[in-house]
């Protein structure tokens, strides 16, 4: 069986955040991404990967990563572990080491090495103890001393496969995604949420090129290195990238909108000195108005509304939004994952 | 390879309960099953269902249906993802959503449904909250939502793979199961047991042309819509359907007993006010000695014991009678699980 | 495709400690394994277990048991379950049966038997309950009923796997392992371990012929019918075996250094009357200058380092021990656990 191209094209390099790539790579994954779709539509084998193993480390529940990774691994002939950090000795940075219950995340990376051929971790919140950037800490120290490739399921900074397969459905409806105006925009949760998803929305929007509007009451700041990085790609790739403090400015003329959850980063390290959770929950109990509704909705220029998933439904959106088959790209975001991260392990592995 | 004909007779259909099936139907999963069991007992490869993924999601613990469903799946090919609730966002049903824990069965359904091949779902007492018929909803709402099959792996009204391993292990027995007696008889067991086994034996049993004897001490009434069933399918079959409440009378001259515990439903919504456990347990605490032991085999037709497993030893059987093999279809039943299973999803995912 | 002679070779033996083999088998085992190895390493297929199943049973938490079993079973064109007592009913000893809780573990055995082709089980410490050899007993169990091998993925007594990983290790660096000294030290933990390790260790060393120094403090002492096996073994093959006090004089001129903490079996039944944790702990308190360190490396022969993981660092052996590539075989012996394994399952299963 002839494999197609992008099998083992980018061999051996880990995926910890799309900015690590340029355009034109993202690009050959979009490519073998849809071409995994049209395969899997009509259940072609494609044993790209077949004898290979991904070890997945779960500290944070899942559904879509978890079983879009676990039937994307065997859909390419390979099988992938579904680890708990209590079924194994709990990974753990150099400072956080417990006697008898933790192992070196260095030590694990190594033996993990010599037993397959890819880890993927998703770490945030309270497993990376709600100080901003541990849980990417822990993914970067995996990759350094894996000698396989490592991707990152989400952690407390990125979830470069939800961007991914955003970026693959914004494409799907818009084929050109220049000048088109995209709203990650903050929705009320009283839930605590890690700043990932938005982060990535506007990096990958930044790079395509896209007139991307981040919409977010005071004191909702993303990080700066991120603001920094989506104000280069605007340099490198064109389009835009604004901040406003409201929702209805925002969603004016917009073609897609992504109204999501996070929290304050204030009232967490390295931002605050202590770990402040009632802080930041009371603080963002004051935006139960950041709504995604149909009024909102009828701002925008037919825009299309997206969400990674799970949606808080009645917080960051009613469901005569997220139910809308007009509106809501809600499912097809979620099917994409699949076929994304298909891709780039066809892609890093094959 | 040629895929024998019983492949994908049955593409796209949910498995929910034996009764939603017509004894032909049934009859076609049973040919399937012994050809696969031969299959399987001469290791010859079955890939009938290669590249097929089945998520099965366990909110009771599992040792025959989880490693059967699991093993099945790999022996056709396929593969099965283990998800407890706690890893994914706990699937729920509208009126029990929790903010931040659990997600709906509508969005659940409809992801899974662009991963995979089929979604196998295990509920009923705590899970199900001990309101009867909950558990059977949660499924109910999964194949309303789901586009790819839902298979029941026991709710708290039906158990219709146990049912399946049931009629194919009596059929093992006597080729020709009209007019052979057959006793469902309630059993002690100090705990708290969902009424699927007792309502599926019976509904397969009168399917079947069977003399269908169900024995259980007052109180231990099974649903209502249930009995209706079975005497409806003695309209249908023939044989003879026959509620007794004493397990001496039941017993005589009975080919078949399968003799197990399920719980009083009047303590239980929505036939009682509330969830009242220590009532049921009290209740059920005074029929002890309905327990079968030699004495009880010795009024029989040679007739053969039966349980789903685990049996309670010592209190709903004796040792000497499941240990005897020339009573004891105990492991015969389990292993046809397998066998059941592996036809039924080879027919409905084919 | 032809498969190896070793395929099959041992079909339906179950593993449960390297001393119920001859050292011809063991080596047999070996040379499978080294074979194993190379077709890994240019990823050959090797489809030896093709449609087998294997049902992996943790009581206690594992890195590397775990993953390389799961990957091991998959390399080889099998498939593994990862099984927590808790997620089946937790197989148990006669003696130690909680109704509605746990299920007979000869009732586990022979069901799982039906379903597939190999058990393979850990259990040890609290697991056990901590009466040593209840754990063994527990294995010992499932071998007794069922019909398919059982593999010993460590229990209170044994560690088998570990054992032949070793033992490919140490002739992997000396050819001809006969007269090489092998010292097995104690060193500390604070944590209470099982004496499966260190047991493992000796057998296999005497087996070889090798000059093993069993070094341990005052009360460490191991079971006596394992020294009585490890001085029959003597007395069969050659070599020589020595316990010893004193770290440093068991160091001196060694050529392969296994220094591992384990717990003095003194306070625990059946050589005391109860389970005495802190009694252990307290004890084996007074023994932190039990550490392998570079001091004592250089005391050695130029020695080799070896350590089953996860090793206690900063108690057991200092980091400039254990990274230091010179004298570490830490992660070959991690790495050989795969091969090992994979090549007893094609000898027993294939």
């Amino acid at each position: 069986m002839e494999f197609p191209s992008y099998v083992g094209s980018m061999r051996g390099r880990s995926f910890l955040n799309t900015n690590d790539f340029t355009r034109d790579e993202i690009e050959e994954v979009l490519r073998a991404s849809r071409d995994l779709r049209e395969r899997f539509r009509h259940r072609m084998p494609t044993p790209y990967l077949s004898g290979k193993t991904l070890f997945m480390l779960f500290y944070n529940r899942s559904l879509r990563t978890r079983n879009s990774f676990e039937a994307g691994m065997f859909q390419l002939g390979g099988h992938a572990h579904f680890l708990s950090p209590q079924d194994v000795y709990t990974p753990t940075l150099p400072e956080d080491m417990i006697p008898y219950q933790t192992e070196s995340i260095a030590d694990v990376a190594r033996v993990l090495s010599r037993y397959g051929d890819a880890i993927a971790i998703r770490i945030y919140g309270d497993a990376a103890k709600w100080h901003i950037g541990r849980g990417h800490r822990v993914i970067q120290e995996f990759a350094k001393w894996s000698s396989i490739p490592v991707l990152n399921m989400e952690d407390d900074l990125y979830h470069p496969f939800q961007a991914l397969a955003d970026i693959m459905t914004i494409t799907d409806v818009a084929l050109n995604p220049s000048g088109k105006k995209f709203v990650v925009s903050y929705a009320y949760s009283g839930g605590l949420k890690p700043l990932a998803v938005p982060q990535s929305c506007i990096l990958i929007g930044t790079m395509f090129g896209m007139d991307v509007v981040l919409a977010q009451p005071k004191g909702f700041e993303l990080e700066d290195q991120v603001i920094r990085a989506c104000r280069e790609n605007v340099d490198r790739y064109g389009g835009s990238f604004t901040i406003v403090n409201d929702m209805r400015t925002a969603f004016e003329g917009a073609d897609f909108v992504y109204p999501k959850a996070w929290s304050p980063k204030v009232f967490f390290p390295p931002h605050n000195g202590r770990v402040d959770k009632e802080g930041a929950v009371e603080y963002q109990n004051r935006f139960k108005d950041w709504i995604c509704n149909q009024e909102l909705m009828d701002l925008t220029n037919r825009g299309k509304y997206m969400h990674c998933g799970p949606a808080d439904r009645g917080q960051e959106v009613t469901d005569d939004v997220i139910d809308n088959p007009r509106y809501s790209l809600y499912f097809e975001q979620a099917e994409n994952r699949l076929h994304v991260q298909k891709a780039v392990m066809s892609m890093v592995l094959g």
